[in-house]
């Protein structure tokens, strides 16, 4: 992982966000690349489940919504971790864990029970006294206040709040036929108590979610199957490897009250001790959040069948993905370190579509019978591709440049190219060189960057 | 107003946020053509001040940013503004504002001259009571608490932090010639005591922003001018008209210390008694940021300029946009009225670059001889064009919708399409109905939605 965190940092993927003040809290910001990789992969996330589908639609909702909708969901009273300090270092801990840690007993929720295992066995990770508060729950929405709103108001700790609460206002402006979802990517925030492994684990994150409304009397299991069968689509699309992914699905017994499955989708990232962790959610609803809305606002959310002239509730099936976790693992998967003539080349093997910059132009020397016509062709290619320019140093190390950023073609502009009129064209994966025609080098590069 | 505000509910381009639980304090969420419009913007902004350029690149940075950052910027102490409370009916206004429309003096930032003029001559124009509280500073930064950090956490009030605060990071990783620029698109938060004009003055509100730094010693009055033309240039590109724009130049005396000079480009809203609004705004902000991080940091935040060894604190000019006025002032460009024999038609005439839906397919009727043709065609032309298929309501109907989201084309099967193998295409504009072979539709729309 540190190879990976470190390549991010060199080559302006992303930083540690506010480092220039010591940094903050595991925060991070997204860099040039990593700001057009994560973009790549929200358009394509959106043509895939939003444009190139009709049961789909996509909506872009505010973060801070009303409060009474967060009472609704549960998340104003059940939101919580629980918490523990060390009272002699004043390092805080997620009690849950400690105790996983310690004993392998999941307690979450029984909060007496690990507070008794802790003072009474656990010795503090950082300090190594043994001098802890109980433990106790912490809500893990931002509150803030808002001028004209008497209560606290949050910071949404998920994007689907702000679906469900447009329900009738799509029913009712749309008029979709079940089943039909709707689709949104944003920002959504939660107060970890600690938050690690790079962008994995942010409180300030971004997800790419779905609600999708099915008729509760129809079977849906195949339904389900299809929709895990997307995600993991998706995330090939990516240049993720089927054996870096399983299912998970959660026991019975570990379920809300109210859904009738959940399946995660994981993916082996580079820490912890599971080997996997979830990447891609998966759950069945049913009408908890429609009718919890519902019951809360007064209003009747419902769907209205005309074919069968039957009104009905929703159930849900909400297929939901954290951004930045998809861009942590799609950097994993391109990442790879290869033996070149007894030297170490890293590479970042991103599929075409999700590589931040498709084309670099490289003169082979600074003299301008070899600049002007490099920038000519720079001038051609880059209305019709993502390209760099760069004329800088050695070829070798403009060449490992790109390579670490994952650019799939670079153009050499030699001496010869002044008598062939021809390029050299080389392939970041197999770094063989072709020589190309200048007149056909568009529709080369349109070809392989299909 | 009232017309657009409507169409834009009637049609899912804009809701009021959380309105089954009775509206949010002026929080409007985008529906699925108004989440489209928004994407369409901010991808040819990126495009044209991104992609199109090899002197700026994107970032995309946190909302939660170190506090220490506002203190740099002089948020915490200055980000204020004026707030009176009438305490017989507890509304609360902004006591600059009260004092402008009574007096039409501007006495932003003196309290006691406002409280003043407020106690002894103003009524509450919302109870007509007159009595008032003392005019006082309200800080517009949204406050909450983070987990791992002492003092209290803000949402930013403006992207342009989170850019300032990653120019090392930009310089180390990317060796840029300057000048070059540091674009972003991101949410921002005002805590604005009142909050109206719909998605004009919102609390939380989307930016595109650009700090484009540049040698102090160059003259930038040209560079400056350029700014300008670029912005108003883009404001063309979705469909606004030159004569719905003016300048404004902020007068010497009400500049920031540091600022050299400051334009808004200003659109005509159709609300307020000043007929134009910001809309861009152009700022010379020196080298205030930089120097002022610097110093707050303890890091240097220079230049060095290999070509001529000189070593320096760039300045900079900060072009902005709020694109949600942007969104606003696109919908009120493109809306039209026009008489249709004797009836009336409502129009949506947006550039064909930023509408929603580029094409739509309707067969005639319902039969399936007419739906399957109809839909074999939508499957072909959604390959390549953001497509609707519609076969509900009679065609008049029909058209009506795709002309109230601005979709720029409508195609329609028809019975002779059995038999001549064509289609009826329908300009949004014009009207006009054009037969067209269905072999040579995609070309055809290929051209016409260039």
């Amino acid at each position: 992982m540190e190879k990976i965190v470190s390549l991010c940092k060199r080559r302006g993927f992303v930083f540690p966000s506010c480092e220039i003040y010591g940094g903050l809290a595991n925060a991070y910001g997204y860099g040039p690349y990593g700001a057009e990789l994560k973009n790549n992969i929200k358009q394509l996330w959106w043509k895939k489940f939003v444009h190139d589908r009709e049961d789909i639609v996509g909506i872009d909702g505010p973060i801070l919504l009303h409060p009474k909708l967060w009472e609704a969901s549960g998340h104003t009273e059940g939101f919580n971790d629980a918490l523990v300090d060390c009272k002699e270092c004043k390092k805080r801990f997620r009690a849950d864990h400690l105790v996983e840690e310690f004993t392998g007993q999941d307690l979450e929720g029984q909060l007496e029970e690990m507070t008794k295992i802790i003072q009474a066995e656990i010795k503090c990770p950082e300090c190594g006294k043994q001098n802890w508060t109980e433990a106790r729950n912490l809500n893990m929405m931002f509150k803030t206040e808002m001028n004209g709103i008497s209560e606290a108001v949050y910071l949404r700790p998920e994007t689907a709040g702000a679906i469900f609460i447009e329900f009738k206002n799509i029913v009712d402006s749309l008029r979709p036929k079940i089943p039909f979802g709707i689709a949104q990517i944003g920002k959504a925030f939660r107060n970890e108590i600690v938050a690690k492994n790079f962008i994995f684990r942010l409180r300030e994150f971004e997800q790419m979610e779905i609600e999708y409304f099915i008729d509760p009397e129809v079977d849906w299991e195949p339904l389900f199957e299809q929709w895990l069968q997307w995600q993991e689509e998706f995330a090939l699309e990516l240049g993720i490897k089927s054996n870096q992914l399983r299912r998970y699905e959660h026991p019975k017994d570990k379920l809300s009250h109210y859904s009738k499955k959940t399946v995660d989708t994981e993916f082996a990232f580079p820490f912890g001790t599971r080997g996997y962790e979830e990447l891609f959610g998966l759950a069945h609803r049913a009408d908890f959040d429609l009718t919890q809305h519902a019951k809360f606002s007064g209003q009747k959310l419902e769907y209205f069948d005309a074919v069968n002239n039957r009104r009905f509730v929703p159930h849900v099936l909400e297929p939901t993905v954290g951004l930045d976790r998809l861009v942590f693992a799609s950097l994993v998967a391109a990442y790879a370190e290869e033996e070149v003539k007894g030297g170490k080349r890293v590479v970042l093997k991103f599929p075409v579509k999700i590589a931040p910059v498709k084309v670099a132009i490289l003169p082979l020397s600074k003299k301008e019978e070899l600049t002007k016509p490099a920038r000519e062709l720079f001038n051609n290619l880059k209305t019709h591709f993502i390209c760099e320019y760069d004329e800088t140093q050695s070829i070798g190390k403009r060449y490992r440049r790109q390579d670490e950023i994952g650019t799939p073609y670079c153009v050499t502009v030699d001496f010869e190219t002044l008598t062939d009129q021809a390029v050299t064209v080389r392939d970041r994966d197999t770094m063989e060189q072709e020589r190309v025609k200048i007149g056909e080098l568009e529709v080369y590069l349109k070809k392989k960057l299909a």
